[in-house]
């Protein structure tokens, strides 16, 4: 169905009538000029907003609006879980372009739902219009934290253990995947289409790349998880990390945010890096140094962050987080030690959209 | 400058650096994933999201920055005055294209800044990043109110009063000035183009169109005001309202939100709707019905309320706040009482930016 048949108010009334919200401390969702909150007596509220644009942060080629509408939501819910906060409500944003239809934006509202309710989060309101072109996605989160829980990224002291969870560079390696699969694709196209063959065309349509054993990389670039586990397994555990933020940009460019803003150093291990055996797989096939994806990859959605010395046995027990490395007085720099015991400077050469590559 | 030399991190330095927070609330601002906020104990937080598009909501061929940049703003705080509730944080995400220089950009978060410093509210922090056309501005408002002072669009009892604050339809005749000169100018280029006259080309540059006389109606288009005084106002006068909204696509179409939450109809009067003698003079010159236009116009971010029949003496004696009419059962249905005493069911002919006009 055409969207300009429903309408801006049609539309939010079809989008609306799937969400209900469930927190106690959302009084009213969509509906009036501001949605209305409670906030919980004695908590801190911690509010996140990303912008997400069509052709920048994603390509609709290959990405199926279900798991966008899925990601959209768990990077901003990622950053909310970086301050050891819960989050609680979203307000989710479209400018669609008159190529969508109404069941496009059902489909990634679809995700968008399904991501919230994994972590019990409200869609309180929101804004959809119209864009020339393409699709614009904006998400504000918000959650609640007792003062005391609220983890910075200014605290990291020298000697704190520098830890990361999961594992680092497969969802770049996932995206160059899905990005070498686009280039074989269209290259076909273009030959069948000089050709005029329309067999081949047909058998074009119809064809989907092997991505067996790459399912995992294909995956963390798709359909990202913010790591809420983790910040519950270091609360039962009884760890308060000293800094934490959540690794969006590439490692070394979260370690720089933390290390300028701790007024610190750090000292990381090459062989400490965690690597999932796809991510090195598929770094080996595309002659890429594994250890730089893992550095300057970006989207893993993992959270980086420091405790101090003293929980070093505490902290490496913990299933599925890793020590890397340790905090430094700040005039040491930021180094990489690689495996063969040399020290190189730490460069942030992760994801900037308005940075000339 | 252009801004690929500086990229996110140095582009959000630079325009952080003009940026202090001062309310209470305001904990931590811009510089970690969230910024943190310390809620007044037992006040409500209210939440309200704008996404505008270059091409769909602005043109810059004739918005200057600095003017986008204050509108921007209001017309979120105009969602947090229609909750009677007074704005504190806003959040401020740009997605910027390449035609954009660092200066730009520095002139679009001064009229942020402004509209901001006007009503005492924070900017907590926001998403800086790269779109592939255009400008895409993405704000949301936080404000409080105590809970029994709030006011949502569902509370309109019959008999009840309808009132707006300052006047109808004049940022729509700004726009159709705008949009006229901007045609006038196009073709004047298009014919010195032509004729290959560098001097008529030169002179063209020079120009301004000449806007005498039509000051208020430009300056209701590019800079709106959102009426915290008219809330301040009630409060002193001990008036609460019992439904509100911000009219922002049109009285008919907010009109159409009030009685369809609150379950009821109403009865607008054609000679009570208020209007600006330059609205006046300009629906003249264009040919256009100024109470059409008054109806339909959008963008007035005026206040649209409902209070009891018994402060009638109260409300009227308020400046710049018209009663245009009377909330009716909802089988009376929405009708407009013309000049001439005729009965007209009310649409809403409203800006929708979904919707083929």
């Amino acid at each position: 169905m055409e969207i300009s048949q429903l309408g801006e108010f049609g539309l939010i009334d079809r989008l609306a009538k799937d969400i209900t919200t469930k927190n106690a401390s959302t009084i009213c969702g969509i509906g009036d000029d501001c949605a209305v909150l409670s906030p919980t007596e004695g908590m801190r509220t911690v509010v996140t907003t990303d912008l997400l644009m069509e052709g920048v942060h994603f390509d609709l080629t290959y990405v199926p609006l279900r798991h966008l509408g899925y990601k959209a939501i768990m990077v901003n819910l990622s950053d909310v879980f970086a301050m050891n906060a819960q989050p609680r409500q979203v307000t989710v944003s479209l400018a669609i372009s008159s190529k969508f239809q109404v069941e496009d934006i059902e489909e990634l509202y679809a995700g968008m739902r399904l991501a919230c309710e994994k972590w019990g989060v409200d869609i309180i309101g929101g804004d959809t219009t119209a864009s020339l072109t393409g699709l614009a996605i904006s998400i504000t989160a918000i959650g609640e934290a007792r003062s005391e829980d609220l983890v910075l990224r200014s605290g990291a002291k020298p000697t704190d253990l520098i830890c990361v969870s999961g594992n680092l560079g497969a969802a770049y390696m996932g995206l160059q995947l899905l990005e070498r699969e686009k280039v074989i694709y269209n290259e076909q196209v273009e030959e069948a289409r000089r050709s005029g063959s329309k067999e081949q065309m047909e058998a074009l349509r119809s064809t989907q790349p092997d991505f067996s054993g790459r399912e995992y990389i294909l995956e963390r670039q798709l359909k990202p998880e913010a790591r809420g586990d983790i910040i519950e397994t270091l609360r039962k555990a009884g760890i308060h990390p000293t800094s934490m933020m959540d690794i969006s940009d590439g490692l070394s460019s979260e370690l720089m945010h933390i290390c300028r803003q701790s007024q610190t150093g750090c000292r990381i291990y090459e062989e400490r890096l965690p690597l999932d055996y796809q991510t090195a797989a598929m770094a080996e096939e595309l002659n890429l140094n594994v250890s730089t994806c893992a550095l300057n990859g970006g989207e893993d959605y993992e959270l980086l962050f420091t405790v101090p010395l003293s929980l070093n046995d505490t902290v490496s027990a913990i299933e599925d987080v890793h020590v890397i490395g340790y905090i430094t007085e700040q005039d040491k720099g930021l180094a990489l030690i690689t495996r063969d015991g040399g020290e190189h400077q730490l460069k942030a050469q992760g994801w900037n959209p308005l940075k000339e590559s």
